[in-house]
């Protein structure tokens, strides 16, 4: 199931989760924001510890600003929720009643007459468009303007959960580098496959994404692998991850079947210096876009700025992808605990693409990289 | 990844999209609505063929009730769209634009000057508040109100699809019942990793859930399988399902891991009668929720009525969940097409749980099930 609680978080206890709530309401004191109503995504985790199910039964954490949390549930799902007293109340609610009414009077009675609320990024617009009659005179904001500060800064042991996926997700890139993941003659999907079960292994709850794409499919970033046979002499792009004790992994890397072509061989060295060069440069302080325009020089000075067509990262956590986003236009500055993906990538349409990822963490120390595996493009023998 | 295109579905040609979308209009301007503002969810892929990232960058069909349909998707992944052309067009946006801001601009193009707009139930509520601002005099309204009642009513394509998922399920419901999927000694957690390799063996292409209960955990209707270790003696929940060809399947049998208590026996007699009872009164032209209180009234009749605490059942189709609910309180009228699970439940806290699922279809012959394995609860020796 998606809908599993982070159980074995080092941070799930309630003593955190209380500090985490008292956090959130100072912050949406000093933005004005009356009440968050948090549904799907990770802030409800965050706060709570309890992640909600993505099914058509609301689960809303309903956070005034000047008030005690209230968990709504649906009934069936009450017993999942690990209850921690003094730090939120549990409202289940049975099969026929409306729970987006129950919520719209938790909002009533905890809010003035005219409000600001903050809805939970992820949340399904179809509880927002069944609120939003019950609750005239109200402005609506996103939530991540609220929370998004406090989940960007990962404490200790938040770092050392991402350190330990990254170190699984190293082991597996370790094997296919090495030639121990079979490759020609075999589809995408099944490497796929292969790829998610060794996440599995490698002690995730849940695979967040597997792509393999070889050849010229390694053109589109997000391809979904298919029925294509990986073929000798062919650069292989692997970029996998999952969810290890509430917190996500991410990795890139290129293999090549065979002697490694000198225009991909080429193309290569400038990722590999635009990579290394960006990650050297997430240091505290660094506006985001200034990380991506480090890498973005690189590759547009050596001809290939074209072909990078996405942002150098995002941000990473709870999330697969959250704040901070490594992006043009994006000027806050870099702070310690900030974690985040470095990714840029080369892509020619019809031929071949490449991209070289790592999770890094900005601390008072410099980068701290979670992936430490070979960064160099690989002939493999597989 | 999850966001796969239903590239194999029966459905998947120009001619069966173009004659969807036009039916939605017609959906649309019979209702009042201007235009549909469709993304995550399975709106969009029943109209396209095309199934969104779950991820932060948008991807919005936009719908006119009067015009064309226009496919804003992340520049990335514009390569994974399967281009239909007089179908739609597809619009990509790279990095540093506002996707919302181009959504807006399409709406106002194709829309009066006051307007009301359908937006996908499972939308992302950040992209609706973003896009509140930028359409003063718009009025929202939910995508089911005019795409609901079209999803509904499955073809005979959609229906085979459904069949053949069905049958998938049922040969791994074979299994369990014939002892040949151990029990006694793994823990849920392992039974369900065992039931997700099945799911996927079996041909489907994505597992949805795999709930496996033992003993008082099967009190908890969606309870998230955990470390507990499975003993002789106890009743065991399975509850599983996929999606194949871009249809779900979904079923629910129990097993007792020895000579089954009398108390448990009891009460499976009466879970037995009612979803048999439910079964058979799902006729054309039955309400909804005569469905819910035929199988309401055995369970209660035989004194176990405040322990069946959810509704009977939930539709199916390219979603998990999704319309017509078998709940108190809908009186919609079954239609031939209808695809909805019957899955009555009996949940003592503490003690035991048992539920019994099927999925059916209501046909101008009567109801038509997908799952036709053995009812019974049966003694395994695994």
């Amino acid at each position: 199931m998606s809908g599993h609680s982070i159980v074995s978080s080092p941070a799930n206890d309630a003593k955190v989760f209380a500090d985490r709530l008292e956090r959130a309401r100072q912050s949406m004191r000093a933005q004005g924001v009356d009440v968050a109503l948090l549904s799907l995504g990770l802030d409800m985790p965050y706060l709570t510890g309890y992640n909600a199910m993505p099914l058509e039964r609301l689960t809303m954490l309903v956070l005034p600003a000047h008030g005690d949390a209230t968990i709504v549930v649906p009934v069936l799902e009450a017993p999942r929720v690990t209850l921690m007293p003094g730090v939120f109340t549990l409202l289940p609610w049975s099969e026929t009643v409306d729970p987006v009414a129950i919520t719209a009077r938790l909002v009533k009675e905890s809010t003035p007459e005219s409000r600001v609320v903050a809805v939970g990024d992820q949340m399904w617009a179809r509880f927002l468009v069944d609120l939003m009659p019950m609750l005239p005179s109200t402005q609506y904001r996103r939530s991540v303007d609220v929370i998004g500060s406090l989940r960007m800064r990962k404490d200790q042991a938040e770092i050392d959960a991402l350190r330990s996926a990254g170190a699984a997700v190293d082991r597996i890139a370790g094997e296919l580098q090495a030639g121990r993941i079979a490759l020609v003659g075999r589809t995408e999907a099944q490497v796929s496959a292969d790829l998610s079960s060794r996440i599995l292994a490698e002690g995730h709850d849940v695979v967040n994404f597997a792509i393999v794409a070889a050849g010229e499919n390694a053109a589109s970033p997000h391809h979904h692998p298919g029925p294509r046979v990986i073929q000798k002499n062919e650069i292989v792009l692997c970029d996998f991850g999952g969810t290890m004790n509430g917190y996500c992994s991410d990795i890139t890397r290129c293999v090549f079947t065979g002697e490694i072509a000198s225009d991909v061989a080429e193309a290569y060295a400038v990722l590999f210096e635009a990579e290394a060069a960006a990650v050297k440069a997430a240091i505290i302080g660094t506006p985001c876009e200034e990380v991506d325009a480090v890498a973005r020089r690189i590759i547009t000075a050596a001809g290939f700025g074209d072909y990078f067509i996405h942002r150098t990262g995002h941000g990473i956590g709870l999330d697969a992808h959250e704040d901070p986003y490594i992006v043009s236009g994006n000027s806050l500055p870099l702070e310690a605990g900030h974690a985040f993906s470095i990714e840029p990538g080369i892509y020619l349409p019809g031929k071949w693409g490449m991209r070289l990822e790592d999770i890094v963490v900005a601390t008072i120390d410099g980068p701290d990289s979670m992936n430490h595996v070979d960064h160099n493009l690989i002939a493999v023998d597989a």
